[in-house]
């Protein structure tokens, strides 16, 4: 029998979770009546799955566990989706919890290519938590843009990423501003002996994208970022397999469904489809994410996962300077800081500023290192 | 000003709802302090965007109006996502209820290419409401699959779709099956005089799906069935724009975020980006919608808006045969019904109760059409 195990919160009672999870079951198995499905003898053994427990969830409500059909699902990896969580995605009152990988939908991913040691290796930084920053606010013109890489890299930083809002802009054009970005940072390597790695933005339709993969990286950049929920994941796993001979770091814009739990789509999901680290919405920022939930993100990012290489988790989300230590603390050293717009407030300051806090993390990982 | 008006829904009390406005207009504009974005004349006063309106909801909370920039959701279809909702999607407290669309935003798309009157033309009928089926379970052999789409054509159906877990599996191959179902409907044709449209499922990264597309319209498929949530809207716009030359039918499949307001995502987004038809959960079958917003989801398709072209509506979701002249009453003359399980259910008599429905469903239009 084919088939993979998946992990649903039921918003029920007692009384109506066994209904429920039995109309899950067939939502993402058959989509037919069972009487209908069942007729025929293939169908009937081989896709229409089954409920394996069902019990009361910690929290409230219901855990049910299905076997669905690893038939459907290893077919490509947007039916890998539509299975996972396709039509059940519309119920109200039921979350994807998590999910197991069977062999054959394995195959149809690489996962990260390069993973945390990728950007370790781009960085040059062996042993302590990844320092990153980001060019914004968007508006800014080429030349203002390229002279805050220039700053933020003669702060050390490790990695400058691009806001998620620059694109293509008149005023401070994709080309130009990868070819200048990229110059400002070598001049500072071969100035300062500090190497800072800048990741270029690349956003649009399929087309658009891979014409900026290929000019990014034709230009030399070491990284590239990507929102895998804006572009769409199938996208995102051709473009990874197919155009990008980089780490990719994900962006998790319009991710926004609490329907997939938050460790599962960006500790799981975004790592099988090929993420080599992945920025989330840290604990105590502008977003609502608990302290157990990133440390969830994180730990699966990097736990041992098949044969899968580990990602990079980015806690990010206006994430305050005076806050490293105590991130460092929690995530470990396997982790990039991902700090933006507390940094920016230093204004004329920010090149001290940003050497400071790089300073600050650096002095927390030798202590680490000694626990 | 290049300006927008978009709509959120602010889970939140009268004390907080002001921060939370104020919060959520920086990260869909700068995603900076606003102190660091005020510095620059140009991001003051073209990127910044305004809280318009904050006022209590009919329902709880607050719904807020802002002012964000046309600027950077002009730039491309991902953008204009990113923009709309891009990171406040992870704010558990904010949805997505509406949103204006400027000129600037309305240059990149074309939306539906075809529309309700392409939906009239491919199926000849002029003045009811269409009658559509599915192919299913996943799992039937390719002859049973041909076989069961000779028998809804021989019923009648105006359009017959494949099932959406329906891919490139080896018992059932696509292009066999494209072109195995294109002959039964071509065949029923001649014999009865019924026109039926047959509908195959696109799914995959571009590369899979470009290549289903063009085998599909080489082989005379007269239109196309996509989940644009699974494979991403804006490679589903490129597609769209690109590759179709057939009316495309979209499938809401991994659209389950109730973050965007039904309504705004299948009546406007889908629209927008370029569907002819968008299926929906209809109330009363398997999902949870309520009547009142599934009546929104197709006003929104089919009302003037802009000078875009309107889409027909396609409540599906476990209907029974029963409720079809009631449908046509609520939803009237511009409609595809979509039924499929509960057709099913009737197995010998499959094609008899088909011929049944879509003569019922005539007459309940000639009596719209003398009210």
């Amino acid at each position: 029998m084919n088939t993979f195990e998946v992990t649903y919160h039921l918003d029920a009672d007692a009384a109506a979770a066994p209904d429920l999870a039995e109309s899950v079951l067939l939502e993402q198995t058959v989509e037919t009546p069972a009487s209908v499905a069942r007729r025929v003898p293939f169908v009937r053994t081989q896709m229409m799955g089954s409920i394996r427990e069902l019990l009361p969830a910690d929290e409230s409500g219901y855990r049910v566990k299905l076997s669905l059909s690893s038939v459907t699902a290893s077919i490509e990896p947007a039916q890998f989706l539509n299975v996972l969580f396709g039509n059940v995605s519309l119920h109200a009152s039921v979350r994807l919890v998590d999910f197991e990988l069977p062999d054959a939908v394995r195959a149809l991913f690489t996962g990260p290519r390069f993973g945390v040691n990728g950007w370790r290796e781009a960085t040059g930084v062996a042993d302590r938590p990844l320092m990153a920053s980001a060019l914004k606010p968007v508006g800014l013109s080429l030349q203002a843009t390229i002279d805050l890489c220039r700053t933020l890299a003669e702060g050390r930083v490790d990695i400058i990423k691009d806001d998620h809002y620059l694109s293509d802009h008149s005023f401070c054009p994709f080309e130009q501003r990868v070819r200048g970005c990229l110059d400002a940072v070598e001049e500072v390597a071969a100035r300062t002996g500090h190497r800072t790695v800048y990741v270029p933005n690349l956003s649009g339709p399929p087309d658009t994208v891979r014409r900026q993969a290929a000019f990014a990286q034709e230009a030399g950049a070491p990284a590239v970022l990507v929102a895998p929920m804006l572009l769409g994941l199938p996208f995102f796993q051709e473009l990874v397999t197919t155009e990008l001979s980089v780490p990719v770091l994900a962006h998790p814009s319009f991710a926004g469904s609490t329907r997939i739990a938050p460790a599962t789509l960006f500790g799981k999901l975004f790592r099988l489809f090929g993420a080599d680290a992945v920025i989330f919405a840290n604990y105590g920022g502008r977003f609502s994410y608990s302290q157990a939930v990133c440390g969830a993100i994180a730990d699966q990012l990097r736990a041992p996962w098949r044969d899968l290489a580990p990602a990079l988790p980015v806690p990010a989300g206006g994430m305050q300077v005076g806050r490293a230590v105590e991130l460092v603390e929690f995530f470990g050293r396997d982790v990039m800081l991902l700090i933006g717009g507390s940094l920016l407030e230093a204004g004329d300051d920010l090149r001290d500023r940003t050497r400071a806090l790089t300073e600050r993390v650096a002095r927390a990982a030798i202590t680490l290192n000694h626990l």
